[in-house]
């Protein structure tokens, strides 16, 4: 891919709440999904081409060819978690392991996808009481903090807190507290196969987060951090090669078959 | 736990080559859990309380009762992943997560076990041609890293190479070159949920490499700091609080159901 | 060293306040050496042998002969980091790359000793206005977390906050917040050389934290975690060996002045 | 810094081999300074201003003004180490903690300059003796990693080999393996202060190793990686802000003499 070509970004969004809730219509009249296109546009214009997806679209929009063409996924979920399709997430997540970026977003944290890849509960403790929240970077020099104040400061939130179940993030750019005293590990990378992957707490369906000056600036520079420089789209897989050739390119073969059945 | 309590270990093998391949049989006549489990009682002796499991026993011989009290599980398969059950998996990765040591041996790396807990293909590049292994260690103070020589040197042994295709392990504790120039990172740590992790590379049916003193050193250290220090078996979950009560007993409570729907 | 030999734990204090400052005596009657070592005696009884030194006494009681008998060194100091004698910070230096234990206390982290290990600054932000502290974990399995509640309380301290300028820990166990909203990395784990660093932020001169039983615990926690697992103090040196006798104890010597004059 | 102004590096020689030594002339006629300075502008053409600097220059050519002007600097010694002026070292190291990227090459392991900044010896084992070295990629999805062959190869280089005493690095790039079996983490990042720095170990003044492509390439991968995205050079200072200012512009002050005196 040119340094010229805009990242090609897909915004999933479970989008139940906006048609169930008024209040939440009121705050995202476009829709969540919305609400991250326009501010990934805003900040990066031509430098990304920006679609969306959501849950209630045949399987969920995210075809093979939707995300053969994605260079950077977007997601939130919630209350539907369950009703995601066993296999668009293992296309998902064959997708991510492959080279696609992925920001997954607040309650997103307990999504299929996001589980699989991290192979824990990626469970929390919560509170929705409107608490004001400061996002503290530790990691100055991350591109994901470029251009935001040091604390960000959402004054209305739900409340995330600690012990986060994840496997010890990568690198921790982002560290949260809330009014009543919790922290939280709000912003966190992690490589996956060829792909890389951020998770960022702040945003929730009952708060207007995501018109949010600061956060509308971290997601869209996680966007240009997460996509991959390698030259093509190649899942990892069992190779096999003879002694002296395992560096030249005819030497390695997919062997998965062979590889179970070896025996001296 | 008491301190003077022996350690619960559970040896679990695949056992399908000891009884199709002769020449296997005769580098382990009791089995490679034989093997493993000799090892264990050879270096912790009374501070350890070794059983063994195989693949062909009903629920594989790991039944809720087992596992319960199991404190730390080490895991070695290769032809026969796919024969695991699925329920089985599950109950493990419930009980990684909830706390149990996992020591994953060599082939294991592809068994459902440990890729549902990294969350990649775990996939990598083999030769099997009687390479030497040297085991180096680049982390001389860790737990798992005493008493054995750098580098412990394998006669003849199995190459795996990079690209492993692993989470950035937490602590990589040992590397290894092969004969043939290839390198492996052949031991690191994860901690996932409760549970704490290690992967060790060296070991595989066609060599007698869990018959070699340095291996089995290495084994029985992981044993030991596997065992966690927490007072019991939890997996974490959702939890809500209200504000001002996060640090009191009766401030939280399992709300999975509540938070899905939740909207202001 | 035998399993049942007690720790040899040093607890060093600068002891300036607790000569100047009357309100500082009343806290800490016995110096917060004194504190410091009551804690350790109170939980880890017969397993820890401890001794105290101070900044005023010949050579700030570090002698080579006490470092070489001490196998965890705790540290605390503030007002007077300047009046540390060069050679004996390099001693200390020397002794903890060597395999000696090491814990800084809250001030600590602007010690001579402290940023010549970490190479940063080791500044941060800071406000002595009675904060409350809350001291959550993040890394529920890790030895340091071990028997203390989430969080921890302490009504009355002064407030530390990001930015740290530290290396990203290697492992993070503890996250602090403050009434204000600020938040700190307040437990910190490091590996230098063959020696083990624990960085702990809770506990001040005007605040009477290391009478707090939770802090004394993770205290007494951490000078069992950072005790080495190696038979002897051993500094890493640069070493010569010659092909195929790298793995022979006798193919290596110490070669720095042959290494910066090598030419083919 | 606008995204289109060329990365202005300075490349950094001790240039005594090359005064003293007829064979590392032969191979290097310009110097390995002019080596380094050829393959950055063969890969970066206009994205890079690059000028050099030896030690025998006044102030080793690394003048407040130079390094004010540098957004990332090389770093190539090895028989003059000691020779390093600690005025010249100390300010490098300023600027780096502030933000000035560093590429430090081979033998600089053991300069002032990277050892001030990574705490430790920073010591291995070494041999020079015409092995072949082959480095391998662990982490594909690396800046750093982009563009060169899964392994590289050099036919003849010095010989590296772990225990290399450095902190665990924040990001390990290769592993190299050489033909007697030694294994080496040969390529590594660290963050400190506001700075990024790679370590990589391939180059020696007796082999053409910057002559090499892919070598090239790498040091050029690790120029536009150790850029900073911060809008000034600045060190991180302590800082005190009062209750509810902390996160107001006028609220923090640098303040290390008030707060070494702090008493309630």
């Amino acid at each position: 891919m040119s340094k010229s070509a805009p990242i090609r970004v897909t915004v999933w969004n479970e989008n139940r709440h906006e048609q169930e809730h008024e209040h939440v219509v009121k705050l995202y009249p476009r829709g969540i999904h919305g609400a991250v296109k326009e501010g990934l546009e805003e900040n990066l214009t031509a430098a990304v081409d920006v679609r969306t997806a959501t849950l209630d679209e045949p399987e969920h929009g995210l075809t093979e060819e939707v995300l053969g063409s994605t260079d950077v996924l977007t997601w939130w979920g919630h209350m539907a978690h369950g009703d995601a399709d066993d296999e668009v997430v293992e296309r998902v997540h064959r997708h991510v392991l492959s080279g696609m970026g992925l920001i997954v977003l607040h309650s997103g944290h307990l999504s299929k996808t996001f589980t699989k890849l991290m192979g824990t509960t990626c469970t929390l403790r919560w509170r929705s009481a409107q608490d004001r929240e400061l996002v503290w970077t530790v990691d100055p020099t991350h591109a994901i903090a470029r251009g935001v104040p040091h604390p960000i400061i959402i004054d209305g939130q739900e409340m995330y807190c600690e012990f986060f179940d994840i496997p010890a993030p990568e690198e921790l750019v982002f560290i949260s507290s809330f009014s009543g005293g919790e922290v939280f590990r709000s912003g966190c990378t992690f490589r996956r196969g060829h792909g890389k992957i951020f998770y960022f707490s702040p945003g929730d369906q009952d708060f207007p987060v995501y018109h949010h000056k600061d956060i509308r600036q971290v997601i869209s520079n996680a966007v240009q951090w997460a996509l991959t420089d390698r030259p093509r789209r190649e899942l990892p897989e069992l190779l096999q090669h003879g002694t002296d050739e395992f560096y030249k390119d005819a030497g390695c073969k997919d062997t998965t078959a062979v590889y179970e059945e070896t025996t001296a």
